[in-house]
């Protein structure tokens, strides 16, 4: 099985052209805040969202519109969540309406999606005014616009695509994702829009979709806070004619295989990129008695608000891991988890059998002081493993969230 | 019922003294380390623990100390917690050792506890060293220097009195407790010695401390760490000569009281103090279904980063309290939640139906930068309520735990 990244993004499968404008729902005119992705054919169209309660308009409106596993277009915009507003769900078809006007294809055909400030009115006017040249500048060179229009506090564009083979036809799958703070997906998380020109059947699209997520965005956490907005949506063109994959065969790994490469990529790059951080820190658990433990305690671990301050400083204060692990839920052993830090920088071991050993401190600053940092826990009670993504906590992350919204 | 604040912490009931030196377990000479509370008769003892898996050396060998609920003094260090060293119980029994034959009373006599940096090994020899001169600081007067030697990170110390009637005989209850990061309660929390002059059997003790905590320390968080060293323990001499408190009588309720009294100031003043806080923020739900719901629902608003971060700038970002009452997990109808904040400043509502209403910035402002904050959430779905308390998130925070070893 060969998956290579390849330059692009949601561009990059056959069938996909996208755009994005400044239509003025931001007040900063050099940042764009209206997104479109189109696709020249009719796709089968999966989506997982957030479990919070407190959900986007968008969201209810995208559920019913590829009910039928259908959908042809995606539209987002940034700047307003369009979530806690009375006429939320209106505002969110109107968005739908006056894209697919302009495309000449049905309202139904969107996934359409919203990030911000949540409780603020979206004015629809701007969106109106801009769908014309949002339209106009469909491209296959329009992920980048599309991947920069969806940005909120994110400092860097995420955008990646694969290229694999499914019986003997080359396949692509390519993704634009945003997200930095108010991280810490449940199912599915921040946004995130995947497509592919391979054919695969939407139900076995969903299967896929719900697969990838597991590893990858719900084993990230900025800042503990779920978003009410989170929508993860994969669009599938069948335009490189592979036979259609409708049941789990071996076609159906290998694109699974490929869209849990493309998620991980996204995962960590929207970690690094967490408000504020400095750095990529990722928690990997091994010797777990099972998945759901390693999963909890590498969860625990990224979310420790003093464990992600250590990281910042480079300091090598382990006994906060072991606290995290311990208050975490999780059924461990403490006194048989083992801790130590990785980086470009080296390993150093840090606690055996769940106490401290004797370390040097100067290598384990020269370790931490990298900006990829892995946290190693072995429980040694098991087999099973998991890994987690997250960040530091920096002064950077109070500012950016200290006054968000002015 | 009249419960009156007054003057002093833990030497204010009859038959107490304390003392706090410096012995050297911290560099820093101006920093007290080494506590002692001692009664002069045989005490009825409580005690609460952390729930962390992880937890320190000393609670082991407290919860051994009391198990047939009697104990005379209470040894504290700062600086090191004991906590994840192979030889930790030896030291803790050494500390109570050490401490029994200076005062000629029983090494299991003591509740003995550590608070500090997790998994650094403890020097006995410091503490073997101070402890004569602990010995003879003991007086009436020493609550101030205990409190000061058990503070960590905390920026102000934390002591308190009260006085009521028990059965016309006046008794007291006092209260010292330390505080700052790594908080988040679960059972019991950080440390809290408190002691009164109330006769009252270790059962029911133990029942009114269970009592208190739950509406106190396990309503606080500052930064969702749950300590591996909480223990909040209370000694009670009888001195004050009432009758003695065998069953939940008139007296026991009184009594009750009293001790939520000063566990809620307590609580108020740790969240306050929470590491590099600026402000409590206290978050007040009513309408719940059920008591259970509403813990939940002002526990979830308290411990979220981007609510914290908010308060810290004095945004009135209502959105992000949504967000967090709607991943709680807790069963709310998120359409009937009303939301507003008060303050010395004023009250301001900003939410009404789950959905913004308008309201004026420059007065959210004017109540936001006030350094008490109750965000007061109506969900309008039950009669039950509940309280909990944090504090703001900031740059300090970040600074502090950057680099809290050096």
């Amino acid at each position: 099985m060969n998956i290579e990244f390849i330059n692009g993004g949601v561009t990059a499968p056959k069938g996909f052209l996208a755009s994005g404008v400044h239509c003025g729902i931001r007040k900063n005119k050099t940042k764009k805040d209206l997104a479109l992705i189109f696709c020249e054919t009719e796709c089968d169209v999966a989506a997982v969202y957030t479990q919070n309660l407190v959900y986007g308009a968008p969201i209810t409106v995208t559920r019913n519109n590829i009910a039928d596993g259908k959908a042809r277009a995606v539209i987002c915009n940034s700047g307003i969540a369009n979530t806690c507003n009375a006429d939320g769900v209106e505002k969110a078809e109107m968005m739908c309406e006056l894209a697919a006007k302009e495309l000449n294809i049905k309202p139904t055909d969107f996934v359409v999606a919203s990030t911000g400030v949540i409780g603020q009115p979206i004015d629809i006017e701007p969106i109106k005014k801009g769908m014309p040249q949002l339209v106009k500048e469909l491209s296959a060179d329009g992920s980048d616009s599309a991947a920069q229009a969806i940005m909120t506090t994110d400092t860097v564009k995420k955008e990646f695509a694969v290229e694999f083979t499914l019986g003997g036809k080359k396949c692509k799958i390519g993704a634009i994702s945003k997200g930095s703070g108010m991280i810490h997906p449940n199912m599915a998380t921040m946004l995130g829009f995947i497509t592919t020109d391979a054919n695969i059947s939407s139900n076995m699209l969903k299967k896929a979709l719900l697969e990838a997520v597991k590893d990858s965005f719900n084993m990230l956490s900025v800042d503990g806070d779920t978003s009410t907005n989170d929508t993860v949506a994969v669009l599938a063109s069948g335009l490189c004619e592979n036979e259609r994959i409708e049941s789990e065969n071996e076609d159906y790994f290998i694109f699974l295989s490929a869209l849990n490469s493309i998620c991980e990529k996204l995962v960590k790059l929207m970690a690094k990129d967490g408000e504020g951080a400095t750095k990529l820190v990722e928690c990997q658990v091994s010797g777990a008695k099972t998945v759901e433990i390693a999963k909890t305690c590498a969860k625990a671990v990224i979310c420790s608000s003093l464990v992600k301050a250590a990281m910042f400083g480079a300091d090598a204060n382990w006994g906060r891991i072991l606290c995290a692990l311990g208050y975490s839920g999780a059924d461990i052993d403490v006194n048989k988890v083992d801790v130590s830090f990785k980086s470009k920088g080296g390993e150093i071991a840090v606690c055996k059998n769940g106490a401290g050993i004797e370390f040097s401190e100067e290598i384990a600053k020269y370790v931490l002081v990298e900006d990829e940092i892995f946290i190693i826990v072995s429980l040694n009670d098991g087999e099973a493993t998991a890994t987690a993504y997250g960040c530091d906590l920096t002064y950077d992350y109070v500012k950016i969230n200290g006054d968000y919204r002015t």
